[in-house]
């Protein structure tokens, strides 16, 4: 088969469509005939040599898929060869095939475009164990979104505003808060031109957001925890502005406030499939209703991976953007 | 009725037994006849004047209190006058008398002393409202608590081993460790001569503490991040260590970590009233059963609480320092 690999770890060209084994699915895995995968931020640091997959993890980057069934491992059971799947992945969706437990494949859900569901593994893993596994967002919440037009940003305000809470977000241009505004946030700010936490006071009678979701890290930190309500949740998934920040202890205790950090590529598989299988429960009949959708940016061909990789370092983007199996 | 007044925030010698007007009960208040107060390092922090009391609090130092229920404000049930009881308080604890919402009363656990339960309010709602109903400690777990010849520790250790739990400590002296051995603790760290990061880690085979209960905030976050294991909660209830500390966001990620701080004395009356009956229901059996018992290091008389000041500040208590109604 044909996947990208990282022969040199660097810029965009440093991702190569090359010829390489096929994957043998092992003990419980699925092989899956890659449709389309997505591109997530991590892939950038992989690319760059700074985020090496996880033991037996494939090689190539790719961390979700959608496909069909092509062939099952040993002892996997409520598959069958020609499903319509996606899969969260710990590395190899920038491929033709690749071998996935069967605890985190997911049906494609009715009325989806098979390629278009490749763009949700990633963002709905992400968002529901965050925002509704771990920090509990409740009916009548507040949820900030930092990066509101991103891929997570587009599916955490449909899936809050599902359930009944108000949609914050901040983005940098006014065409991306525009998109946001379509798929339901309340509240936008331009994070160019606005301080979110006056906004946030503002937005909220000065109470403050019981959730946040946040892929900044470092940089937003001390203004998140100033941004936090009583008993807020500050939930970090990203460290697009720096590892370490400072953190003022007494504004979190005066809160009665948490912060948690997760990713999902290094959790155990157990963990993967817990969260896969409540996603499939809680998220799936979401989107098969159409109360939620993925939001696509653009398809790119596969092999053309580095025009994908430049879109996301640009920034430009709205959604998800898709590399399509040529 | 006397209490102690501060007249000028200041040392030890600020604190002044004076003759004050009594308290009158309020709606669902209870008057509690104080027979013993408890001193916690807050009570420093008001005393210097750094830590007003909340709104609606009485004005007077002391958060935890026993005594015998004197009257019942209007839409009290379930308690009544000659109760032997203790209380969590907003303040108020360091006087004859003290007016206090029912549902932060408790009755005094079977075979104690009235006096000595005034040493199990405060530490009881704290423990079991971090280790547990926060941090969910669960049997097999690993904790670790700083302090852990403190009246918090004290109480940490007993209550960790009563549900299965590893307990490790730190504390300053050998006596002190020796003291928290004898209630159980399993692995002992002298901060003054040894890494606890280290000492975790090799007592844990490399996984670190699955929670940790800590009372210095700034100074030791970084090494409290360090130390934790995957999935592992840090509990921060106090800030002896100062304020901002640097969060390397990092290392909380790659944990799948995560950082709480709380203090009790903020809390909304329904909040409270929710971790006193979880306490009563939990901890109050194994005080009954003689399982857990509340270390009480000196009795002091109530108007030489500057006394009992210098003795928290030397940290050369192990326990609860009490103050006793002369």
């Amino acid at each position: 088969m044909y996947a990208i690999t990282i022969p040199d770890p660097g810029g965009p060209e440093a991702l190569v469509w090359s010829e390489v084994p096929d994957p043998v699915p092992g003990d419980g895995e699925v092989l899956v005939e890659v449709a389309a995968g997505a591109v997530n931020r991590a892939d950038i640091l992989q690319r760059e040599g700074h985020y090496a997959p996880p033991a037996g993890a494939p090689a190539y980057p790719g961390l979700e898929c959608s496909g069909r069934v092509a062939a099952l491992g040993p002892g996997v059971s409520g598959w069958a060869v020609g499903d319509q799947v996606c899969a969260l992945l710990a590395g190899g969706g920038y491929a033709e095939k690749v071998a996935v437990p069967a605890g985190q494949l997911l049906p494609v859900p009715e009325g989806l475009e098979l390629r278009h569901a490749a763009a949700l593994p990633e963002v709905t893993c992400t968002v529901w164990s965050n925002v509704f596994m771990i920090a509990h967002l409740r009916p009548g919440d507040t949820l900030l979104v930092h990066g509101g037009s991103s891929g997570i940003g587009t599916m955490a305000i449909q899936l809050a505003k599902a359930v009944g809470a108000k949609v914050t977000v901040t983005a940098g241009t006014k065409e991306k808060l525009e998109r946001c505004a379509e798929l339901g946030a309340d509240v936008l700010i331009n994070y160019r031109e606005q301080d979110f936490v006056e906004e946030i006071r503002e937005a909220t009678a000065g109470q403050g957001a019981d959730v946040i979701l946040d892929n900044m890290g470092a940089r937003y930190l001390d203004r998140n925890v100033q941004a936090l309500a009583v008993n807020g949740r500050l939930a970090i998934i990203g460290m697009q502005g720096g590892v370490k920040g400072e953190l003022n202890i007494n504004t979190l205790l005066r809160k009665q406030a948490a912060i948690t950090a997760t990713s999902l590529r290094a959790r155990p598989l157990a963990e993967k499939a817990a969260i896969v299988a409540a996603v499939r429960e809680h998220v799936w009949p979401l989107i098969s209703s159409g109360h939620v959708r993925p939001v696509v940016d653009r398809e790119i061909p596969m092999d053309r991976a580095a025009e994908a990789h430049r879109v996301l370092e640009e920034s430009g983007h709205i959604g998800k953007v898709l590399l399509v199996v040529p």
